[in-house]
């Protein structure tokens, strides 16, 4: 597929500087870029990888003067460059309608132009929304209901009574619905299993991850709020809330009863223990421990987490140690020695 | 489903202050409970919680008294609270029988009232146990046993020779009898593989969380004790033995041929070395590093992991060490000044 | 299957001490091994074990005197090991051909010999090598390439336009060319999926482990090096590129566009930030934190990564802290007093 120069600019918005009539016939990043193609950049040392690659034309920030390429001006170039990534490849499932290898027990509802590919199960009572995508080996336990447009990725299965909202992307091994890890110890030392009968509802617009879990609630809900992005193998305990806009990055566990606030960032292997509060917009670097409530707009780091200033500070202290036991050791000779 | 108030204290075995006619609709815990249900309270904050709930009753522990709304008292209230779930949500399975989709290998030993729901893989030489229910998607290599009354959720794998107890439960994704992670590293720093052919067993009670995996072993076995609940994304690696009544909660991996002793806790996200033991009855704090054996009934937290007082008041001067360098600057210059 | 020592000598490349007539008849850990069998054993309590065990026969280094069973005497016993463990356990699937239940798209190319288990789904324009084998519930997406002899364990999802080498071992859940976790934020907090077109290539001789996730190129290649070895759960994110032969351990996470150098060894859980490049032959401990380059044939650990010598002694007094501060606080007595 060929695009001018002219026809992305009106797609993504943004002003041309340069010869407009250019052909455009793909697009990557600037590592990867070819001739041809279309790449972006937003800051100095990128600016100038992208100068030096054989891209055709960039996609630039709005201020950026006397750039030697053929460019496109935007206030956001990495939305611009999203935006052409979607021209250039665009989603084009393997198959369209129902498979006739899928199991699907009666009474299903299934949406206008909704997709079931080969090899999946549908249980009593699910309802898939218009134009929903169920790729192939996808499980749909029984009155789970998918919402219009979204799309589920190979074999992820949706537990019983998991309700999910629009313009959701589930990603491939997803498990939506597990029972919670709740027992009672007893009297001779064994677990007594507390039966989960709550469900999880997933809302519009958010990613879930390859190979995540997210458990059903002992009893009422866990919830995942709209617009949220969920990384690979997450795990996300029962009766958690988390907010709108959140993102969790790769190998996350959130244990029961948490909240996560609205737009808030979970980096990396972050652990989080059961009812605590992470306020909204606060953003807890990688590998971090959180046992307690995390103010709004906290910036926290660390096993214990603490304000990243802080522990930038503790870590630097850390770091000189030997040095100090030794200072201290010298003070003590001075000392003994008077 | 409704029952009395007087009927759910004969089931758990409690005793009723106030209306025993009353008539309960559901259980909720205390914080999704309406109008018509029944929740649970043991402690200060949350019996507060359940006299301000819409609760129509409470089980609480038998020594509470003056307590606002009826109520059923009892030694454990929360293991009255799990049968109370029991009665209102029993497990009622989507599908009785053999479905006709499984794929199921000749040869193979079905017992009385076992199910094995749609698109199922049953290979040679595998046994299943009476009224043991094997959900759709699941995969039982060659010669794998399932005990009676074990419960597999949709999307099980249970590879080659596992030997799987009574009253397991396995949730979804879960991998049981990958090889373990064993190479020689070669002259020409190439890694050969060391062929894994010995096996899982799980013994009875088991419960395993959604896309766990346990490897088995190199030769010999990889055992989980009788009563361990294992929550979800958690690895156990080759050769490893899992005691009896072992928790372990989500997203820790025990590396290979290590032992934890019965009734140990390892919250999540804790990591243990291979060949390394660890005590009956300990309890391991979230994301500690275990390098080392550790003694029965030990409590250890950290990276390395240390008995857990010791921890508290390492981690106490940790948070000071800016100020304590500060203190031996200011040390410095006094000596200096004399 | 019975094997004189002698004959195993002859397919190890090993030197017999004793009698070269007995019969072997199967191969274990020296924690397993009964009559009958060999072992193996390395260094000094390994050695004392195999001689206390119940091993016909022992496989021991080569300059191992005065040991009191029959001996293979070789350079490398592990590497001995590993070979007898394949002799007694070769390779034997389940089963051969094309399953009649697998839903192959037209156009699917087949090599000679290869085999494809049941219910699996092939799309279009995938490949398959000579005598590869695709177990049960393997699903390869468009345009996906399977190279000669490569074994993919049941439930293995392979997605689109993913390469895949030959002699490649993948084991069951492993999901291969998922969404890199990519997005913009937009002015109104929300996210913006950035398509990831990119793709997955894994080198010829990789070993990839159970749930491990492997994301696909936003554009470009996420690529794993020829005889990479990678445990089970580990994340490998969008545009990550791992050399050859490197060591990941499980529930390690690579975030987006990090380099992993020829050699490295990565110890379970570790993480590591995004862009970052790890040195060829570098280990980097257990539970560590990357977040900055660390040049070859280093050894790292700690959160954040230091040397291993330099973390060793600061660790040391971190252990000795409350013994610090009051010893600094003795100090400011003393001064005080003068």
């Amino acid at each position: 597929m060929n695009k001018s120069l002219k026809e992305l600019a009106l797609l993504v918005g943004g002003k041309i500087k340069g010869d407009e009539h250019i052909i455009i016939k793909g697009v990557a990043k600037v590592e990867d870029v070819k001739e041809g193609e279309i790449t972006f950049a937003v800051s100095g040392k990128f600016l100038s990888l992208a100068e030096k690659s054989k891209a055709s034309a960039v996609i630039i920030p709005q201020e950026v003067e006397n750039f030697s390429k053929p460019v496109i001006q935007t206030a956001n170039p990495r939305l611009a460059f999203a935006r052409v990534l979607e021209i250039f490849a665009p989603l084009a499932p393997e198959f369209k309608g129902i498979h006739p290898s899928a199991i699907i027990s009666e009474g299903v509802k299934i949406g206008r132009g909704a997709t079931i590919g080969p090899l999946c199960i549908i249980q009593e009572g699910a309802k898939i929304g218009d134009n929903a995508y169920i790729s192939g080996f996808s499980y749909l336990g029984r009155d789970v209901s998918v919402g219009e447009r979204t799309f589920l990725h190979p074999r992820v299965t949706v537990l019983d009574k998991t309700s999910i909202g629009k313009k959701v992307i589930i990603h491939s091994g997803a498990i939506i619905g597990s029972d919670g890890f709740g027992f009672v110890k007893t009297e001779d030392s064994s677990y007594y299993k507390i039966p989960q009968i709550g469900r999880v509802v997933i809302e519009d617009a958010v990613e879930i991850g390859a190979n995540v879990t997210i458990d059903r609630a002992t009893t009422g809900e866990t919830r995942i709020g709209r617009g949220t992005k969920i990384d690979n193998l997450v795990h996300i305990a029962h009766n958690v809330t988390v907010g709108k806009n959140v993102a969790i990055v790769a190998l996350v566990g959130i244990s029961g009863s948490s909240c996560v606030g609205d737009g808030a960032v979970l980096a990396g292997q972050v652990g989080i223990s059961d009812h605590v509060s992470i306020g909204a917009n606060s953003i807890v670097g990688a590998k971090s421990g959180i046992t307690k409530d995390i103010p709004a707009n906290s910036f926290v780091w660390g096993i214990p987490a603490r304000d990243h200033l802080v522990q930038k500070k503790i870590t630097a202290v850390v770091h000189r140690l030997p040095e100090l036991l030794k200072r201290v050791q010298k003070l003590e000779k001075l000392i003994k020695e008077e």
